[in-house]
This record gives structure tokens, C-alpha cells and sequence, in this order.
């Protein structure tokens, strides 16, 4: 087991109501907020209006920064950082998913930072001096409320760069504000939850049993409830249960003492996005299956623990490894073409044009290579064709 | 799914050698360093001039408090206490395993209290202003090192009170240092951290998956890890999953969204330390199997999730839910008789003499009425007496 240290100060308040401690979080930290969100779905379910009336009361004084995309912008980040610093902003407000969470981390940390701000966003650093940052989930799937990465992109250039910025100081998660999540970004969102398990999972490294047996307990919470929140999308116990799997997913604790996967899928993901701008979940769900069966050819070392995720995940029985990891590794395609996400690059409308691009861009800093199973850009030019 | 909040502030350093991180960290919170420890036995192994090296390289000023009892004292509690006011003490160290973090978290706390010791170590409170508190832990137990609970026992009124106290800032868990532990103590903690486990998860809530994953995860790794740390003491994977159990098993994660069992067995187990002073974790292993068998026989609505534990934890297979449950105890019990602890009150050399008072004392505030499946005073005399 590998050391590790684990220090996560975010205070995650999760359950139905518990917008009711917004008022009280905000006050302790500032009163000149920076209220961030998307597209205006808050405006239709009327939690703008809710968050909007527990500011005024709270005697808070708001700047707004809307239309914030999926896959966020760099050029949002950079008109966050100008209203941050204009208008004296002490605290960011996020209501959103992991798009305006992820753009607002970057404005927190952007508010700081003396140089470009792509450049900030497409580098390597650690935890960045922050504005504090308090957020309202909306979408169970990137698990930003409970960690301190973003995920930021630059359409000009064609790269999305994920990086460390700050933690949220506060997260509320209120499971009601995802019922009104369509079916499709509920599938994708609990893809997007299953791809941070897998990408902790699925690597070579054995004796860390609290991280697997966490990483299986999740897959199978997913899997469990997933379809349920698509069939009926207001079941509470269904919506909580994935909400409470995208808090922790990505956190980092279901790699505790152990080196994972080396996040390959991410990686190559994160150039369909740039280069497509799909949604980020959908895309991790077609290379996943893809990418699981390309390394069980390439290297059998990988053999024993495709073999124990179909055993302990997806309750594939018998004596044979091979054959219990290429039926799990089926079952697993099944699934997610059962949530109704489309399972092909063609589908996506997405061709083999760009794939020799996408696989150097992924292989920056040599990223494939140093994956578990070590990827060459040939190697990942091919798992993208298999995706076809 | 019940609502929670999480917010474990504790910055938890992970694995062999992460005693490197102790000079910096003290260093960011003060000089003058109260170092609390027990019996000595960090002497013996060479942590105590590890300690006292890099806390004079750190340029702190040193007062020590020895010789914290397991079952730690209310006496130990006020010399603390008076040795931290007399000496400006800004930083407790405590080196050791449950009894000496516990201590001094009341320590920490009772340095601001402005009353009798006592009556905040017996009294319901939250959290309480403490002075910063950093442990090194060397037994795989009691999870304190990563939350904010105590328990101090006062033997001249048999009195043994848990409550809350503060989170420690930082806590370094290195495995290695429970390789000295007896193979008794290791069977001791082991079963301190399946109760932690079997507190929260037998209970009748349903619909929380990642909570009981959670626990049968934990639940699992301590059964196999266990018996190899008895055999090989030097065996880091089994200390290290130990660790990495008794980190996370108390921290309440494991109840998140639901109400559990109501702690019975700590209640009850309580009481033996108190009039007998005998080791908790063995107290708790004599009585949980009996504790299970009573409620299954009192309350058939908890089969459902004794047999699931019998599935999912044991092993056990078989349609007949109540043949699953009644095996899955007996197994419990064998398992707990394998590690070499001894199996009754009889063993200990506790009669029935004081059961009625015990009974009622574990009652105090109907903590034992209010359990999930409730228990009369009458109840816990029959669980006592089933321990014989």
C-alpha cells in the first residue's frame, strides 16, 4: 500500500432542504457575492429565485455571471475574473453542475493569479490561492463539489486541461435538484461517476482493500440506480444515492494507497470534447468498454482484476478469468447502451480525422505512456477506432 | 436517505515514514508542545527519541504527560490540564493509540472549560474550543485519530462517558508502528473496529448503498487482515489495511443517510470497562454475536439485514434468510474465538453481580430505548447474561 495523505476540508451538507444553510455559510465568509450559473435552467426550476431571496436576506450583495457552458469556457473564466476583481467580490456562489463549479474554481484561483489565464488553466500546479467558493449541485457527475480540480477548455486551440485549483468551503448537495435532469444527462452524468471509479479501479496494484471494496460499492450503486432515476425521476433514494457517488468518486479515496490507472480514459476524453464538444460523460462511457478490452490484449497483467470487476461488479460467475473479464467487460457496453447514451463515435457524428491529433494531445507530458497499462499514440489512435 | 453533513477537517498523513511531516506540521501551529504517551512502550521501540528529535530540530519546548491508562482517566484528564495552563502549552502531541489521543483531546478541550472536568467528560455537548491537537497513532483501534470523539472513564464512580471533543489537525498513521502491537491487542482493536462497523450497519434503514458498502467493505478487509497481522506481525499490508479500517470506521461516514443501530454494544461494552476495566475491544467482541442473536429473537424485523450481512460479509449462501442470519452470527462468533480473545464474561472474571446496575447506567438518557431495535434495561441484563 502506497502512502498517502487525505485532507479534505470541504463541508459537503447533503439531503433534501439543506439550501437552508446557505444564508448562514455565505455570511461567515463575505458579503459581495459572485453568483455563477449555466444556461437558465435555475431560473425555470425556481431555485435562482430561492438562492436570490436567501442572499438578499442575508444581506449579500450580488454581481451575476450566467450562460456559463458545459465544457466551460477559458473565455468565461476570464470575464469571471474581471467581475471578481471590478466589483470587490470576497466570495463565488456557484449553482450549477460541474461545468459552472469547475469555471467558477478557475475564476476563484484567476482572481489571484498574475499572468494569462489560459496559462494558469494549461499548466501543472498544485492548490492555487483562492477566493473561497461555496456551491449549490444541480448534476450528479463530476464530483468537483468534493474535490479541487476543473476541467477548463479553449475552443480556439482545441485543448481541454484538467488541473488543481482550490476546494469548495462549501458544498450543498440537495439530491431534489437533479429530478429535473433529462434522462440523457442523467445517463451521461453516471457514466461520467463510473469512469472515476474505473479509472482508480482498474490498475494492477492489489492489497488496498478499503479503496477496491469502495470502488465496487460504487459501480454497483450506479448501476443500481441509474435506470431507476431515468424510469422515475423524482425517486429520491435513486437521485441520492447517485448524488452521494458523485461526491466521493472523484475525491481521490478510492485510490488511497494505490496508483490506479494513470486516468487514461479521461485523457482521451477530454479531446473528444475539445475537439467535438460532446458531452463529457457519453464520451468516457464509449471509450471505457473500448479502452478495457485494448489493454486486456495488450497486456494480461491486467487479467486479475478485469477478472475480479466482473465478479464482484457485475456478478459474472465461473472459474475461467478470460472469460469472466470479456463477458464483464460485454455486460458493461450492455449497460450503458441500456441507458439510452449513444455507444459509437459515429454516432456522435465523430470521425477518424482528427485521431492521430487527439492521441499526441492526450499523450502530453507523456500522460498514456505512464498510464498502468502504458498507451503509445498508436495505441490510443486504435481504441479511439474501436469506438467507431 | 436521511440528510448529514460531512466535514472531517483532519489532515490524515498515511504510511511508513510520514513521521517526516510532524516537524513542519507542529511548526505551523506552535512551540510549546504538551507530549502526551502511555505505558512506555514508545520508549522501548524508539518513537519517543524519533519524536523528541524532530521536535527539538523544530525548536519547540517540551513538557510530557506519561503514563495515560487504557480506559483513560479523568484523573490523567485534569494533570493535562493543569500542565498545559502552568506551561502556555499552544499544541498537544499525543503519541499512542486510543487512550492516549482520547485524553488528550479532553485535555485539549478542558484547558478552556471553564467548570469541573467531570462534568464536561459526562455531559452532552458538540464540539468544543480546544487547543490544536496532533496525534501519532500506534494501534489500529479506536478511529480518534480521524474524528472528534473521546471516551474517559472515571473509576472511583464507574463511570465511562463518551462525547465529543475537537477533530485533531493532523494525524500521522503509520502502519509500521503497530507491528510491536501483541497479537492480542491487534485481535482487540480488530474487533474495536468491526463494532465501529456493525454500528452503524445493522440497523433496519434500507436504500443507502454506498453507506453499506461501506461497512461490509471494512467489515471483509479486518476479517482477512486480521488473522495475517496476528500470524506475521511485521506484515505492512495487513497493518496498513488495519489502518486505513480503524481511520475511516468511526468517522460516521459509514451512517451517512441513515440512523444505524443506535451503538448499543459501546453503550453496554461501556460498562464492563467501567466496573471491570477490562479491554473495550474485547468487551465488545464478547458482546456482539450475543447482542445479534437477542434482537433477531426480539425483533424479526432486522433478519433482513442480519441476512444480508450473512451474505455479503460472511459468505454464508443458502435462500432461508434465517438460517443465513443464525449461521452468519455463529460464524461471527468462531471468527472473534479465532483470533484468540476470550469469548465470555466468565473468562474476564466478570459475575452477574453488577448487571442491573450496569443495565441501567448504559440506559442513561434511554440510549439503549432509543436504539434502533430498542432494548429494555431487562434486555441488556439478558445480553449480559447470554456473555456468561
Amino acid at each position: 500500500m502506497q502512502n498517502y495523505t487525505h485532507h479534505i476540508p470541504v463541508k459537503l451538507c447533503f439531503g433534501e432542504g439543506q439550501i437552508k444553510v446557505l444564508g448562514t455559510e455565505i455570511k461567515k465568509i463575505g458579503t459581495n457575492v459572485l453568483l455563477t450559473y449555466g444556461g437558465g435552467s435555475i431560473k425555470k426550476t425556481g431555485l435562482y429565485d430561492t438562492v436570490m431571496g436567501i442572499l438578499k436576506d442575508a444581506g449579500c450583495t450580488v454581481t451575476e455571471l450566467s450562460g456559463i457552458d458545459p465544457n466551460p469556457r477559458i473565455t468565461s473564466v476570464e470575464e469571471g475574473v474581471k467581475l471578481c476583481r471590478e466589483n470587490n467580490i470576497d466570495v463565488i456562489l456557484a449553482v450549477g453542475g460541474g461545468s459552472t463549479i469547475d469555471c467558477s474554481k478557475a475564476i476563484a484561483a484567476g482572481v489571484y493569479y498574475d499572468g494569462d489565464l489560459w496559462e494558469m488553466c494549461s499548466s501543472f500546479h498544485g492548490l492555487l490561492k483562492s477566493l473561497p467558493l461555496v456551491d449549490v449541485l444541480t448534476l450528479s457527475a463530476t464530483g468537483t463539489e468534493f474535490d479541487p480540480f476543473a476541467v477548463i477548455t479553449n475552443m480556439d486551440t482545441n485543448q481541454k486541461c484538467g488541473g488543481m485549483y482550490a476546494y469548495p468551503v462549501v458544498s450543498i448537495c440537495d439530491p431534489t435538484y437533479t429530478c429535473t435532469v433529462s434522462a440523457y444527462q442523467t445517463a451521461a452524468g453516471s457514466a461520467d461517476i463510473m469512469s472515476h471509479c474505473f479509472e482508480d479501479y482498474i490498475g494492477r496494484e492489489i492489497g488496498t482493500e478499503i479503496s477496491e471494496g469502495l470502488s465496487e460499492t460504487m459501480l454497483k450503486t450506479v448501476m443500481k440506480y441509474c435506470p431507476i432515476a431515468i424510469k422515475e425521476p423524482n425517486n429520491y433514494e435513486a437521485r441520492a444515492n447517485l448524488m452521494a457517488a458523485s461526491n466521493i468518486a472523484c475525491a481521490g479515496i478510492a485510490s488511497y494507497g494505490k496508483g490506479g490507472s494513470g486516468w487514461p480514459c479521461h485523457a482521451m476524453e477530454h479531446e473528444l470534447s475539445a475537439f467535438y464538444d460532446i458531452t463529457h460523460g457519453v464520451g468516457l462511457a464509449v471509450l471505457t468498454p473500448r479502452w478495457m478490452r485494448y489493454i486486456l490484449a495488450k497486456d494480461v497483467s491486467i487479467l486479475p482484476r478485469l477478472a475480479r470487476f466482473g465478479r464482484n461488479v457485475m456478478g459474472v460467475t465461473g472459474d475461467d478469468d478470460m472469460k469472466v473479464a470479456v463477458e464483464a467487460i460485454d455486460k458493461l457496453e450492455a449497460y450503458f447502451k441500456s441507458t439510452g447514451i449513444p455507444m459509437t463515435l459515429t454516432e456522435l457524428g465523430i470521425g477518424e480525422e482528427n485521431f492521430a491529433k487527439m492521441a499526441a494531445q492526450a499523450n502530453t507530458g507523456k500522460a498514456m505512456e505512464r498510464c498502468d497499462i502504458s498507451l503509445t499514440e498508436a495505441d490510443v489512435v486504435e481504441i479511439y477506432r474501436a469506438c467507431l
